[in-house]
């Protein structure tokens, strides 16, 4: 139908999806995006209970095919069922497709979402040509898009290229290492977090260079599309950066570095996690579950046997998030900037919120704030749902619903004993801290509009 | 000092006490009410720590009398030990005498912050005056600090004329009746949680007169007093209200409304608080606890035999808080309100706030974010403080430490059980919760002024 109304030059299946996308995605994004991930997650649920699709030849069960297509087509990594035991080879097969689809998906929809947000609010110069992407280079939808694929495979490539002989020498077979090797290239790129040994990442712990390579797809994958391009073009020109990708690097890495300092400090004994590790791989550990917290969703420990002070650090880094247009999810590190700029201004007497020579625009804010609240009534209303599931007390239902939101993928264990009815709830919640959090921020942005009239300012007491 | 750099005419102590306080609130009004509830915090420790002040007659401790003076003084409620049976009459005299004056305190304190705060703005016309306080009435502090005075002895006088008469019949002793009358509806009205029964108000829960006219002293000082001015000034006139008023009683009446809902819903058929009372207790007990988690810390059931469910909900109820210059804690419902206007107007696509007819300015949103952020940070360090040194998981930790941040007083138990470090963590999260937060948000609208030049705006990607 929106063909019809926007007939494209050229035909060819390619460019017919591409201009459809932009079709739709100009006309009303915020739906385009749910839809699109609506359908992808319907078909990947239906492919998961196909009999050939377990290891035991029996169908799944709807409420596992569903809940592990949405956390795949998320790239979260939450899962009911062990990933390793519980499907076939084919189905471990869907599960690596949804990821990468899911994950390039995410990219290339927030892309086109940010593109298409500027031009409605008629600063596409200032987001995507002075901010970093530039017009001439990529202002049509469809460069874009294959910018973006061509980025990310070329990433998942360097990945795969360091992982696969790593894992040949470990599992001892060709075929086997090449396999886990694509596997875990993708699933650390996309922040999905989905393992394909039984026992979890563990069995490979012990490999610095797996380890490394893991988290160093993680990272990249979590700074996002924006700053992946910006590093690209400028690398590291620090004075080049636009702000968006200076704002990212920064919180990004702070909260990196303090995470994995507190997190050893609070493990540092703890022998049912890093405790009975040597001191150098004590501190490689604290540096992956850092990095991991905010998205990523590998561990190379037992997330529930970590102390509950640990869980409640990993419960802020998980719902902070990685960078905008990434693979990561949360409330995005630019949102948690754009409140500490807003806190600052304050505390210092300042009418406008400064960074890097740029004034943060006041209605920023206002979209910081809603994105934040909106995060937090549905963990909330989620937590509450799940302790009353479950009879627990807050403390794991609250773990789960942040790693869901935050679409992180790290477990209490929670997950693997919910009834149904929990599991449709993560799924719900994972759904939208995925699309939801990203088209919810655009739609706030595009409907940006003056009002006619202004009112007297009318100033209520606070604190 | 202060007194010889703005001498004042006409001498006489009280007025000399009210210049003082005009000019150091006028210099630093921040720094004037930390050091004001600083001083009243030592010296009602002093006083506790005197022999004669416990039934033991046996010194206090000063973690003890510390933190029961930081309580008292802050209007909170928490305290380690029984106040019925830990201190003597005469210490009991000095705790309602600290909470009197602690109340006081935080109303004129606040009353002259709001004011003076007006006044650096150049916006006293609009604060002052258009806004419900007329100047030609209460431009001086001094008839400003009157007023308050006056509202909140007439207030506690009407509460004690009920109280008494109910309260010798339910002890069968009118000297007895006369003290507990006075103490309750002094606590009351304060919004501190103190009781001098030793089961505390479980004894006069069967008393619907008792627990209705304390819930309305609990509402009327959560209400905060420029409410109760104007309703004293406009009675149900809701239109001559101004926005600060309306926007307080909105807020207020939806959460105790909803409050009450979702605990009787919650605990309706839990044993252990409400579930063998009669229908109309059931209701009453819900209606009673959802007006106390808001700031007044009484209560009929034992909070920490509630559900985990009802827990959670409290903490976000005690965290919201009351209103603006009240006796109530929190982070305030005007600012809940704040932002969630924001969000509406994120939602509608308006570039503005607006409410009944007036722009909320894009300044109060950013000290409203702050104020949040201030309080969420200082609860999550409290939090992970608690947690350390009880070994507990984060169920009881948060609740006690939202419960001192928001000067509520209802407890999971954790405050009696706590070492001498944990009660100084709490204190001093009663003191910020309490004094922190008004200074806090005044300090940060007083100094608001204009940059000299703007950059250029720029807008990172949310979401
Ligand atoms: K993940
Ligand atoms: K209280």
């Amino acid at each position: 139908m929106k063909r019809d109304a926007q007939p494209q030059a050229g035909g060819g299946l390619r460019t017919d999806f591409v201009g459809w996308l932009k079709g739709i995605a100009g006309a009303s994004p915020a739906r385009a995006a749910l839809l699109i991930f609506a359908f992808a997650i319907a078909v990947f649920t239906s492919l998961l209970m196909l009999p050939w699709a377990t290891s035991s030849g029996r169908s799944a069960s709807l409420p596992e095919a569903l809940f592990v297509a949405t956390s795949a087509v998320s790239v979260t990594g939450l899962t009911p069922v062990n990933t390793a035991d519980h499907w076939s080879l084919a189905g471990q097969i869907i599960i690596i497709v949804a990821i990468q689809l899911g994950g390039l998906g995410i990219l290339t929809v927030a892309s086109v979402l940010a593109a298409s947000v500027s031009r409605s609010l008629g600063v596409r110069t200032k987001l995507v040509a002075q901010e970093g992407w530039k017009t001439d280079q990529l202002g049509e939808v469809a460069s874009l898009i294959r910018i973006v694929i061509i980025i990310s495979l070329a990433i998942e490539a360097a990945l795969a290229a360091v992982l696969v002989p790593r894992l040949i020498a470990i599992e001892g077979d060709v075929l086997t290492g090449l396999w886990h090797g694509v596997f875990y290239a993708i699933s650390a790129f996309n922040n999905a977090g989905f393992v394909i040994h039984s026992d979890g990442l563990a069995g490979i712990g012990y490999d610095p260079i797996s380890v490394w390579t893991i988290m160093i797809g993680v990272f990249l994958g979590s700074l996002g599309f924006p700053v992946l391009y910006v590093l690209w073009r400028f690398r590291w020109h620090f004075r080049s950066w636009n702000i968006h990708a200076k704002l990212t690097v920064e919180v990004t890495t702070l909260l990196m570095v303090a995470g994995a300092a507190i997190y050893a400090f609070m493990e540092w004994n703890n022998n049912a996690t890093i405790g009975d590790m040597p001191m150098w791989e004590k501190l490689q550990s604290s540096l992956f579950a850092s990095v991991n917290m905010r998205s990523g969703g590998f561990s190379v420990v037992t997330s529930n046997e970590e102390n509950s002070t640990t869980m409640l650090i990993s419960d802020a880094l998980m719902f902070a998030g990685g960078g905008s247009v990434s693979t990561a999810g949360g409330i995005k590190v630019t949102t948690i900037a754009v409140i500490w700029l807003a806190f600052l201004a304050e505390a210092r007497g300042h009418k406008e919120s400064v960074a890097h020579a740029r004034t943060i625009p006041s209605s920023t804010v206002r979209v910081a704030v809603s994105v934040v609240a909106m995060g937090a009534t549905m963990v909330l209303l989620s937590t509450l749902a799940l302790m009353s599931i479950s009879g627990l007390d807050m403390e794991r239902p609250l773990y789960e619903s942040i790693s869901a939101f935050g679409t992180v993928g790290l477990t209490s264990g929670l997950t693997s004993e919910l009834p149904p009815s929990g599991l449709y709830i993560l799924a719900a919640l994972m759904f939208a801290g995925r699309v939801g959090i990203i088209s919810f921020a655009a739609a706030l942005t595009v409907r940006q509009r003056s009002t006619r009239y202004r009112y007297p300012e009318g100033r209520p007491i606070l604190g």
